[in-house]
């Protein structure tokens, strides 16, 4: 198969941080972008305490296949460096807190008037304009902000926050796709763009929903829990198991015959009490009883298969020692274990993006913090080693 | 300011169905894309039985600014009809179960052959390789699958899912960015491409924390609640206000200076019980009790304001009530009042992907089934009013 790399001869200054930022970078090196990580002499919040060849998993999962510069944005010798390395690249990602990089004389409209082609991108947690704009996000205040948590947990519980750090990766995947949208425009017009992409702005359509039960009943009613958001689907929610818990939905009339089936009881497919979506939702405790009635029977794993086979839709509640085996993921290549000679096998996470029949390129590894100071500052700056020496011992990287 | 229009002169085939595919279709056409929308004659599943004028605002949100144009692809004439619009289009995007229009002889070899530039895009739940890849998807079974129920609500609850479909926007947002990448490389190479983006692979790296703190103890802990993934961060939870609740994360020790002297408290700030991230960590419940001291004297509006001034970060919990009527998503231009005459005025949401100093292009509204069957076809296949109106009554349209 040949390798996917629709962004070959792209390179980009990643300045991100923690998740958003990286997770666009990382996109955008699956891509095959040359991504360059950009950290201050420090190493970013994510690197952490960690040390070559031992960074932490959710490090890893996120900067692998980048190079790694320090640079000290801080100092007046680092910042006129940028300003010649903006020369020669396309794109500059960040997430720094709004305004940091502007602070520093270093705001888009200086780096774009340097370089033209320039692809400015910024994510923060409430945009560039707007009474926020200056305020801090992090994924769990806008999980707050954004009404997620008004409308996940149980309603005798208070709001609760999703386990994943949903936010984050929807700014970074908007981020990425932002970039890749100015990178085609800049091809018909040769001029480069300021992205703004604010992570509130991302989440707000993942509740519609909500939104719709919201505005049909003209308020928000309770929590729902596990089960539809306007309480109008059953089957819909997550049933026991022998040894653990699937969840199931069944959105048509046509699903539900097909599981009645599934159950070996095609009669209540006839039953009065639940032939329509009206009749199964008014009965909908009735209905869940009569589903984990059977489902308490079997597998997770054999519910799945016969639900799948007869067109049910369903999934085992898998924990995450299935999720880093499932073997879908390792089949399809998504995951694979990488040998790292004495250490126990580490798990390797390849881009979403997949084209059919071409795989991502490889992963080449976390560079370690400044690994390639040296050789991007000798080939973009022509600089001898000597001057990049210098420049380390007067703190500019 | 100027209008933001990064795709203008692509024209794309939307299938989208319910909320993937049509959230990608709604990205192209807010870049400056044509975005036709292609449905059956009875309307896709969103569009139920809503009536002009009328349509629910999960549809009314996902499909403005779309023409609209009916196809039977089960029909010979239908399949014939979508092998001529090929030559004309740039894009086709879908999210039907795995293998639909392949198995109508519309497969993306059969419709690439016949315009080598077409992008076909497809999402499905589990993508097209893999033992899955047959299986049907869809939010809640994706989040059971992706390990995301697992960790989300209490540990002496059932897993829960996330109240917002992630999962489906998630998706719906990977495609955009694979389309929008094939579209820059066909630039360089003249190809188009076939995309395959499972929801499945889209949902992996959300998990990142939890994933980390698994890789690091070996196992997977108990639900946390609202608490850290790791129990390793405080002050990071949900505190009870005056007038509801308030999310607040502190992952640095000068957050937790800025919390104390924000409390009024700064002598906090040196007290040895919670001096380090550990030792706070350690005393989480006392952590978490002052914090809760502090918050429930005021309203969560007066904590996110003082917070922020302090460089805190913390958001209100906001119920649905409060996000439409966000003043920083109206000033931001991302959500708007609509006028529409004599009904009550109808929330319209604006792209993510937004370009510093640019506005998205204007929402025109939502196309009626098939509003624009005759012209699209009258455009491309040259075909008379009369002509159209035959293959409708040979039910091709």
């Amino acid at each position: 198969m040949s390798v996917a790399t629709p962004l070959a001869g792209i390179t980009v200054l990643d300045f991100g941080q923690v998740y958003n930022g990286p997770y666009c970078g990382f996109l955008l090196a699956q891509a095959g972008a040359r991504v360059i990580k950009v950290e201050s002499p420090r190493g970013e919040t994510l690197r952490g305490r960690g040390q070559a060849g031992s960074y932490s998993f959710p490090f890893t999962l996120l900067n692998n296949g980048k190079e790694s510069i320090t640079l000290n944005i801080k100092s007046p010798e680092g910042q006129r460096i940028l300003k010649e390395l903006v020369h020669h690249v396309d794109v500059i990602v960040e997430n720094f807190s709004p305004g940091t990089l502007a602070g520093y004389g270093l705001g888009s409209d200086v780096l774009r008037k340097i370089n033209p082609r320039l692809v400015y991108a910024a994510s923060t947690g409430y945009g560039s304009t707007g009474p926020y704009r200056d305020y801090l996000g992090m994924d769990i205040t806008l999980q707050a902000m954004t009404g997620i948590m008004s409308v996940t947990g149980d309603d005798d519980g208070p709001p609760m926050k999703a386990g994943a750090a949903f936010c984050d990766f929807l700014g970074g995947v908007h981020l990425y796709s932002g970039i890749v949208s100015a990178l085609y425009q800049r091809e018909q017009s040769g001029e480069g763009a300021t992205l703004d992409i604010s992570m509130q702005d991302c989440v707000f359509p993942t509740l519609n929903t909500q939104l719709g039960v919201f505005f049909q009943a003209g308020e928000q009613g309770p929590r729902t829990g596990n089960k539809h958001a306007g309480l109008a689907v059953a089957p819909y929610n997550v049933y026991a198991a022998k040894d653990g818990h699937v969840a199931m939905i069944s959105f048509r009339d046509g699903h539900w015959r097909k599981l009645c089936e599934a159950m070996g009881q095609p009669e209540l497919a006839e039953d009065e009490r639940y032939i329509t979506a009206g009749t199964r939702a008014k009965n909908m405790a009735a209905v869940d009883e009569l589903v984990e009635a059977w489902t308490s029977t079997l597998s997770k794993k054999e519910i799945f298969a016969l639900a799948q086979s007869y067109g049910m839709i369903c999934a085992p509640v898998q924990d995450l020692q299935d999720v880093v085996n499932d073997e879908h993921l390792h089949e399809r290549g998504t995951l694979s274990w990488t040998d790292t000679g004495s250490e126990s096998p580490t798990l390797a996470f390849h881009t979403p993006l997949r084209f059919k029949d071409q795989t991502p390129p490889t992963l080449t590894g976390v560079a370690d913090l400044g690994e390639n100071t040296a050789a991007v500052l000798e080939q973009f700056l022509q600089l001898t080693p000597e001057q990049v020496e210098q420049l380390r011992q007067d703190k500019a990287l």
